[in-house]
């Protein structure tokens, strides 16, 4: 079962100027800056509740994030559910008849294990499962 | 300040359709749906952690919601942040010099005041501040 939103990802073209424009909009200005070299990102990561918002920016025109920039502008990329088993869960919704972009789990931003279900399965939203991995940075 | 993510609205075009998606998908089988006629849209609200999805589907062709499936196709429609007080940070906001789509709040799902921020001033985000109300029929 889903236990939350982890993250909302945001497409941005320039990390600095959304990372001022979102530290003036929510009032929230610590936020910590990773590099997901397998998605050729760099992402702002602002905590908010139990949940994150995530600013991506490409890191290079071939990373699905500039493709997603290309084709719609700047916007909200993908909703991301915590889970506790994302072996189990892709093996549910896979069981469901949900098409998934990954066979298997791979590396996210804020030392998670990811994986993505395509957005024509699920009413045009790219949705992520995510699993924290211990050591996870925003735990205390 | 923002407090948590309050809900993420999905335009849908057939809310039954959207409903079973998400039960299974989730695996969240609860949700309650509303009417807002100031939106002209019937809503599926499922709760997930300490925030909602909101599976959105427009009920006349003149809602923004079936303007943005014309345009866009189903998909993530805006996300919204729970606030205290919405009437201080609608100040706060525009003196940041965030372009406002409401001057007052108005009645949102859920039994909430709410106001938007055009998406152009935040990176194509639609933002939706939302201050709940007493009574609300997710307290308990």
């Amino acid at each position: 079962m889903f236990r939350k939103i982890s993250h909302v990802a945001i497409a941005v073209k320039n990390l600095d100027e959304a990372i001022k424009t979102f530290s003036e909009l929510t009032g929230i200005e610590n936020y910590h800056i990773e590099t997901v070299e397998e998605q050729k990102v760099r992402v702002a990561i602002f905590k908010i509740g139990e949940s994150r918002i995530e600013l991506t920016q490409p890191t290079s025109p071939d990373s699905p994030v500039a493709k997603f920039i290309e084709k719609r502008g700047e916007g909200i990329h993908h909703i991301a559910f915590e889970v506790d088993d994302i072996n189990e869960e892709m093996n549910r919704v896979k069981e469901k008849n949900f098409q998934l972009v990954d066979s298997a789990p791979r590396h996210g931003a804020n030392n998670s294990l990811i994986a993505f279900i395509h957005p024509k399965s699920v009413n045009g939203v790219l949705v992520e499962l995510t699993q924290e991995k211990k050591g996870n940075k925003n735990e205390q």
